[in-house]
C-alpha cells in the first residue's frame, strides 16, 4: 500500500498535541525540564503505594508494597493520572474507555491490540482533558484521580510474551568486534541482516529492579578447566526498547510500509550482561545465561504519537549497501529514524551514602541506529513468525561513534583494560555490588517541548551465598 | 539436602501404578501396542470437536473447530477423559480437583505450579478410578466423560512463558560440527556447559500444526550479496521437550538435587529449522529467524511419574570430564538419564495421496543425551534466572552415534549432499511443500507396559505469495 501511518501527514490530526504553547492545568507539567509535559502523555501500569510505606519512596520503589490493582496511568508533570478514574470522569470515548478498563491488572495489552487509531484517540482525549482550558468541573474531578509520582509503584507496562534483542547499534558492534577481530570488526552479514536473538522474558523488570550478581561458568584463557562462581565482569547495555502493538497471524509477514502501525511505543532498556560468562558460553548458539538474569525497562511507554516530531530521515553512510527491498520503504527512508538523546549515569554505593548524584558516563543518539524498529519488525515477521501485542524488542547497545560514547563498560574501559575514574575518585572497570545504573532518554527539537522517558534504574546486589 | 524426589525410593508409593498386570476397564488401554495404558496417564488440554466437523478427523485436527472450553484431560487407550468431569464424579481429592478446575481454558499451569506431590496424588487417584476393579457405579459415570481421541482437538498443554532450546545431543553436535569444522567438531565448551539459547514461544504449536515455508535472507558462498526468498533447506529436528512445574524466584538458584522436583513432564518437540537462513544469520548471536517460524510439540505431557521405570544411570564416557560440582549430584548420577526410543517418520504429499504410511527415517535413544534435564534446569537457574510453571526446554536434536541415526535431514543427507530415497522412490535432501513429519517416542523395559508419547506431526505448506 502506498499510504502508510508513517507518511508525513500521518499524525496531522494530532499536530496540535505537539504545540509547545499549549499548557496543562497540572502546573508541574509546564516546567521546562519535566519529562512529562502535556505533549508527552506516556502510558504505564501503576498503583498507589500503601500509606505505611508511602513515606519511604526510594527504598520502596519496585518492592510491591501497594495493595490495589495495577491500573493504566499516564504521567503529567510530577503526577500520575489513573486512566480508569479518568474514564469514570467521562474523559474518553466509549471504545477508548473499554480498552483502558480491560487493562486493569492485566497490563496494556488490550490497548496495544486495539491499534494505532484508537491510541491516537486516547491521546487526543487525554490532551483535551489536561489542557489549561479544560472545563473547570472536569479539572476538579480529575484532580481527585492524580497521584504524585513519588507515591506510585509500577509493574511492567504489559505482559511480554516474547522478548527479542537486536544488535542495531553499529558503533557498539564495531567496538566490540574490534576487541575480538581487530582486522574485521563487523561480520559480513551485519549491513544486510538486522541481527537479533531471542531473549529471556521472565526476568524483565521495571525501573527499581534489583538483582543478585549472577553466578556462572567462566574459563580463563590459561585455565585448563572452567570454574563456577560469581561473575567478575558485570556490565550494563544502553538500549531502547520497542513494544509491539497489533500483532500478525503466523505465516502473514508485515510489509515495511505497514510496520509502523504495529509499533506501540518506546522505553529505555538495560540489557545487563555478564561478559565473562558470555565469552565462555556463547559459541555456537549465542548469549544465554550471560543475559537472562535481569533486564530492566523504564515503566512509562512513550507512544509513537509522542515521538512523531523527532523523526528524521533514515540514511545509510556513503558506500553502505541499500537495504534489501523487503526492508526498504519510502516512508522508512523519509522518517524512519528517531532522534533520542541517550545517557548512562552511575551511582556507586559510596556515592549514594555520601548523598552524591549519579555521574554521567556517556551520551549517544538513537538516531544513529543502523536499523529502524520498523525494519526490525518487518524482518522479524518476514519468516512468518507471529508477533503479539506486548512483545518487546531491544535495539542493541546504542553507542556513539567516539570512544567515550560507549554504551557499555566493555567499550568505555576497552574490555576492562582501562578503568574509568569517577568524580569521587572511585574506579570502575566493571560493575561492583551496590552500583546503580540509570539510563536517561529524552527528545528535543527546535520549537518543541522536551519529551522525556523517565527513570530506568537498576541496582546490583551481592551474589547468593 | 540429601533426600531428593529423584532418589530410588521417590515414587515408591506409586510403584503399583507401573504394575503391568493391572488393567483398565477402558478395554483399549489394555492393548499391548497402545501409547496410553493405565500406566501412562498423560496430561493435556483438549476439547471435543464440533459435531459438524467431527466426521472429518484428519483434516480438522488442530484447526480449532470446537466451541467449548479447553479442559485438562488424560488419555486412556483410544479415549480421552475430561478431568473436570472426573472431578465432578468424585475421582479426586479436593486439592487435586481444585488445581484441575483452575486449568480450564488457561492450561495446565496451575497444576504445574502445585508441585510434584499433588501431581502424584492426581496420578494415584486417576489410576484407582480407571482400574478394572474400580466401582461399577464410578465406571458408569466416567464412561460418560470419555471422548474418543479421534473426536478431540488439542491446544498447547500450558501457557509457555519462555522456551529454551538446549543442545544436549552430542551426536548431533558432533555431526553438525563436522560439516563446518572437520578437525574440531565439538567446541571447547561443549562438555562443560549445557549449551542453550532462548527460543521463540509465540510460534509453538501442538501436533497437527501446519506452517508456511519460511521466507528469509540467504547468501550463496559465491554470491556478492544476499537475497530474500523462500527457504531452500528446510529441515526438522528430533527433540524431547521438558515442561517446568514449580518455578523459582529470581536470584534463587535450584540445586541439582532439587532439580527433578521442578520438572513436570516430557513431550516430543520438532524444532523446524531453515538451514540456509541459519547459516547466513547466526553469527554472532545465534539462531533467530531460522527457528522462530514454527515449533511443534506433542499435546500429551508424559509425567515424571510415568517415566520413573525408564530411568537409568547417567554416565559420562571414559575420558570425558566430570560435570562441575553444581551440575553433579548423586541422584542425577544414579538415575538421571531416561531411556526413550525416538523415531522420525516422513510422509510426502504423494505418499499421502496414495494412501501410503509415513516412512521411518531413523531411530535413537534419549538416554544418550549428554546432559539430563535436571542438569539443564539447574544450569538455567544457576545465574538467578527465574523459571516459571509451563516454561519449555528443548533437549537439542537427539541423534544416535551411527550415520543413519541423524535426527535431522542435515545429518542424514550430509548437509544436503546425499539424497535419501524413500520407499516410493521419491528423493529428499531437505523438506518439500506438503511433507509431513511425525516424531515418535516410547519407553519400553523388561516387565513394564509400553509408555507412548502420542502424535507429534507437522506439515509444510507452500511459502506465501
Amino acid at each position: 500500500m502506498s499510504h502508510s501511518l508513517f507518511a508525513a501527514d500521518t499524525w496531522r490530526h494530532l499536530d496540535h498535541t505537539h504545540d509547545p504553547a499549549l499548557t496543562s492545568w497540572v502546573d508541574s507539567a509546564n516546567q521546562p525540564d519535566t519529562d512529562f509535559p502535556i505533549q508527552n502523555l506516556p502510558l504505564g501500569m501503576a498503583r498507589q503505594r500503601s500509606p505505611q510505606t508511602g513515606d519511604d519512596g526510594a527504598a520502596a520503589a519496585g518492592t510491591g508494597t501497594g495493595t490495589g490493582s495495577f491500573r493504566p496511568m499516564t504521567a503529567i508533570g510530577d503526577q500520575a493520572l489513573d486512566l480508569i478514574r479518568a474514564a469514570d470522569a467521562g474523559v474518553f470515548s466509549e471504545p477508548v474507555a473499554t480498552a483502558l478498563r480491560a487493562c486493569e491488572s492485566l497490563g496494556l495489552n488490550p490497548l496495544m491490540a486495539a491499534g494505532a487509531h484508537l491510541r491516537g484517540d486516547c491521546r487526543l482525549q487525554l490532551f483535551a482533558a489536561l489542557r489549561s482550558d479544560a472545563p473547570a468541573e472536569l479539572q476538579a474531578r480529575l484532580s481527585q484521580a492524580l497521584i504524585p509520582l513519588s507515591e506510585i509503584e509500577h509493574t511492567l507496562p504489559c505482559r511480554i510474551g516474547d522478548y527479542t534483542d537486536f544488535y542495531a547499534g553499529i558503533h557498539h558492534a564495531t567496538a566490540v568486534g574490534k576487541l575480538f577481530r581487530p582486522d574485521q570488526p563487523l561480520l559480513p552479514n551485519y549491513k544486510w541482516v538486522p541481527i537479533g536473538y531471542h531473549g529471556r522474558a521472565s526476568s524483565i523488570g521495571v525501573s527499581g529492579q534489583t538483582f543478585r550478581r549472577p553466578m556462572g561458568q567462566t574459563k580463563a584463557p590459561d585455565a585448563e578447566a572452567p570454574s563456577f562462581g560469581p561473575c567478575k565482569r558485570l556490565d550494563y547495555e544502553l538500549e531502547v526498547g520497542a513494544l509491539v502493538g497489533v500483532g500478525n497471524e503466523a505465516g502473514q509477514p508485515i510489509g515495511i510500509d505497514a510496520a509502523e502501525q504495529h509499533l506501540f511505543g518506546l522505553v529505555l532498556l538495560n540489557d545487563w550482561s555478564a561478559r565473562d560468562v558470555q565469552a565462555w558460553e556463547y559459541q555456537p548458539l549465542g548469549p544465554f545465561l550471560a543475559k537472562s538474569f535481569a533486564t530492566t525497562i523504564s515503566p512509562w511507554v512513550i507512544t509513537a504519537e509522542a515521538l512523531a516530531p523527532f523523526r528524521r530521515a533514515f540514511v545509510r553512510a556513503e558506500g553502505d549497501p541499500a537495504p534489501l527491498p523487503y526492508l526498504d520503504g519510502a516512508a522508512n527512508r523519509e522518517s524512519g529514524a528517531i532522534s533520542i538523546q541517550l545517557e548512562v549515569h552511575l551511582q556507586t554505593r559510596a556515592m549514594r551514602e555520601a548523598g552524591e548524584l549519579p555521574a554521567r558516563l556517556m551520551g549517544s543518539d538513537f538516531g544513529d541506529a543502523y536499523w529502524t524498529f520498523a525494519q526490525m519488525l518487518t524482518h522479524h515477521a518476514s519468516n512468518g513468525c507471529n508477533l503479539q501485542p506486548g512483545d518487546l524488542f531491544g535495539s542493541g547497545t546504542q553507542s556513539g561513534a567516539a570512544a567515550d560514547q560507549g554504551g557499555s563498560l566493555l567499550e568505555l574501559t576497552q574490555g576492562g583494560k582501562q578503568a574509568l575514574t569517577l568524580p569521587n575518585g572511585e574506579q570502575r572497570t566493571f560493575l561492583q555490588d551496590g552500583d546503580s545504573v540509570a539510563l536517561v532518554g529524552f527528545c528535543t527539537a527546535e520549537g518543541r517541548r522536551r519529551i522525556g522517558f523517565g527513570a530506568c534504574v537498576g541496582t546490583v546486589l551481592p551474589a547468593v551465598g
